[in-house]
């Protein structure tokens, strides 16, 4: 490993101002997949990393799909004792509203200062064009240095993660024995801190819901009516309240029976974990933490199923006061589920707790809107093993192994529809502001990012394919 | 009485085409006080009834106020030892939205066949034109037959009910000495049926509340905070739906403290209604009636106080999935009052509620908009025995003393600004759809409405003015 890594991680120094320069470059186009005015923006990043990956020597092209193309790159000997590696990313970003909040133009990548070095602010900073170029100037510097790379290599990037993946499955499934490779690689997920490497194994599913509750047939006065019929938002503020016990806990009946507590070994890698939990809680604009009694904030983040309502409306919500009592009430919800839990399990629970607590005179509509499970990769294959190797080379630390607490539906396609573990290696930080207004990626984090990158492949390079192939 | 009536209820009988003609005229004005669009039509509704009562010997004005003009016609001796009665009642109509659901324009009054015979549908059918012109058409026929009033007659009548009449109680401060009176007469309430007269003595008060609960700085993730931090729509959820107990009561501490329960010989009253609950029930599209256990409906709503969330919001609410824990959450809620409540009392306990409550790491904002106490008229007085007599004569039937779930808060203005009792003589059916699409008045109501006022003018030209003035 060490023989072939050294110069790579020099080249990666000495191109690092160039790959800053890049990042900056993918930054300023505008890729708001799901708004329609950003749409030929949308493509033009695509183009960009497809024109892009062909300098490095990838066999580069756009797959059109009946939303954003598909960029789908391949690189290396395609001899089947090689070891196949499927890298996964997505070139569209969230809408960059409110605009107001920006301290710089979402689409000005600007270069600040801040606690640990410079950092780009943009948004996709880290989500997830960052991290999809830790990989791509990993392989750059590989390429300059080696002539070419360790491993057949194909790159896929998506233009629709942000608006639902829509178009992957199907696109996954219809070139399954191209994209079928011994593992996927996904840079989308986060760190412990700065120096704190990590590799994300527990992803929580997610099952939503859209309920209504539906009283008299149009509103009512509450004067004339008011105490003599039953008040549909009142009926659902008590079914939603009933959601939860005293102990934080989701009091449907079943909803914890399937539920795979963390092994001893896990708890006690966790519990080793410096959480910070104030700077966790003070990005909220929170001091203390909430939710299920007698579980540590880890446990309540990654292991446990939770319900939150996401939404709620119904009745009259403009300015003063109206005394009515409205014909029908609505709200969403969502439940984040653990390992065990099976999501047709917890929507028939669901469906059974609202049904069976619905006062009579009054009628429900439970919408089911996607219910996935909770995803853990293996934790004892060969490719994790060399992971671990490359971020320990490069952090001067052991990795630890973390959850997540929420979902990436993307892991769990791959899984179904090509039968292949993810391996997720992200250098995200808690307080990157994924999502929201002034998005950043530290300097620091990309340039560790591109060189645990290098130096997985190296790692990969030093191991002999039986190790590798199953 | 039976001398002076005879002849005037003959009147009412000939001219009641032309009675009907003239409120199909005032229907026909699209008096919609609060729409800008509608303020010149508004006018000429008050403008209608000046010209109107000034054929009817009333010395006749409109009052200028900040909002709309209130319409003061006096009549009749103004000698000090003559009863003086004041008659209120409104011009401005509600908005009449939504028009798709109306069978004849709302502004194009139309003569339907119903069940108890043809009905006049308009906007302000019922509320309050048509009960306005009972006692002004009383009046017409009374001055045709007799020449003058057996009494001191003012009418007042205001545009700005249905917004609250924010210029009322400041006019009647203002102009106390003109107005002050003997008693208030209403014609804003109802009948049990078609053939059952009543007189409204109890109306419950309000107190309305918007409360939002605050929790995280900004909206979060539930994938990274699901489980750890407060959600202000669970948290609200909560709060609201610990305000009834398993048994339907207000679960706030100290709520009942005051309430006053309905005498034996009310509770005897009441019982003797047949109230035709299914049909009440009927028109909220529902067939069975909830609430507050064992309680009979009558009780439920009219001296048992509620609490109904008017309106609820927060978080998500536009189409598809967002998994989003919002950092706030809001309600609009109301409380209607009975005798014995004090509505600072209730202001009071409703804020140690949610204060008390509200869980660590939220904060809270109870915005109070309003608080008015029940009112119970006086049942002893001589008026009331008066419109008793003229109810019994006009519908060979003893009218009942009902209650009134909603408020009516000029009464508690009367008699807090001019000392005044108020006299609820209403004439509206249950099915009126006030405030809804279709509103209608029946002929038949419209009639004996006429001939009860009328036949109250005549009771009280027979009796003697000690018996009246106190």
């Amino acid at each position: 490993m060490k023989e072939s890594l050294e110069p790579v991680l020099e080249r990666i120094g000495q191109d690092f101002d160039a790959s800053t320069q890049r990042l900056l470059e993918l930054l300023a186009i505008p890729s708001v997949g799901t708004d329609p005015a950003h749409h030929a923006d949308t493509r033009r990043a695509a183009s960009w990393l497809k024109d892009y990956l062909g300098t490095l020597g990838f066999e580069a092209g756009l797959r059109e799909t009946p939303g954003h193309p598909i960029v789908v790159a391949h690189a290396g000997s395609k001899r089947a004792d090689v070891p196949h590696l499927l890298y996964y990313g997505h070139y569209d970003v969230q809408p960059a509203d409110p605009l107001e909040l920006w301290q710089t133009p979402p689409f000005e990548p600007t270069l600040v200062e801040g606690t640990h070095g410079p950092r780009v602010v943009a948004r996709g900073a880290v989500d997830d064009k960052g991290q999809v170029m830790t990989f791509i100037q990993a392989m750059a510097a590989w390429r300059a240095v080696h002539g070419d790379y360790p491993a057949r290599i194909t790159i896929l990037l998506e233009g629709e993660e942000e608006s639902g993946s829509s178009n992957l499955s199907a696109f996954l499934a219809e070139h399954a024995d191209e994209l079928r490779a011994d593992v996927c690689v996904i840079s989308d997920t986060g760190m412990l801190a700065v120096d704190k490497p990590a590799i994300t194994y527990m992803l929580r599913g997610l099952a939503y819901f859209e309920v209504t509750i539906w009283g008299p047939r149009q509103d009512l006065h509450s004067g004339i009516y008011g105490g003599a019929v039953p008040n549909p938002i009142n009926v659902l503020a008590r079914l939603l309240a009933g959601l939860h016990d005293a102990n934080g806990r989701v009091a449907i009946p079943g909803f914890y029976d399937d539920v795979v507590e963390p092994s001893a070994e896990e708890l006690a890698g966790w519990a080793g974990i410096a959480v910070d939990e104030q700077g966790f809680l003070a990005e909220a604009g929170l001091t203390e933490s909430s939710g299920e009694a007698g579980r540590t904030l880890l446990e309540r983040v990654w292991s446990r199923p939770t319900c939150d309502v996401n939404g709620i409306w119904g009745g009259y919500t403009a300015e003063g006061a109206k005394t009515v009592i409205p014909s029908h009430a609505s709200a969403k919800m969502s439940f984040r589920l653990v390992p065990g839990q099976e999501p047709e399990k917890i929507v028939s629970a669901v469906r059974a707790y609202f049904t069976e607590k619905l006062p009579s005179g009054c009628r429900l509509d439970l919408k089911e809107m996607g219910a996935s499970p909770a995803i853990r990769v293996a934790t004892e294959s060969a490719f994790l093993q060399l992971a671990r190797q490359a971020l320990s080379r490069v952090f001067d630390q052991k990795p630890v192994l973390i959850g997540c607490g929420g979902s990436i539906p993307v892991v769990g396609a791959m899984k179904s529809l090509l039968g292949l573990e993810s391996l997720l290696l992200g250098f995200g930080l808690d307080d990157d502001k994924v999502h929201g207004p002034n998005e950043k990626f530290e300097l620091v984090c990309y340039r560790r990012g591109i060189e645990a990158h290098a130096a997985f492949l190296a790692a990969l390079a030093a191991t002999s394919v039986d190790a590798i192939k199953r």
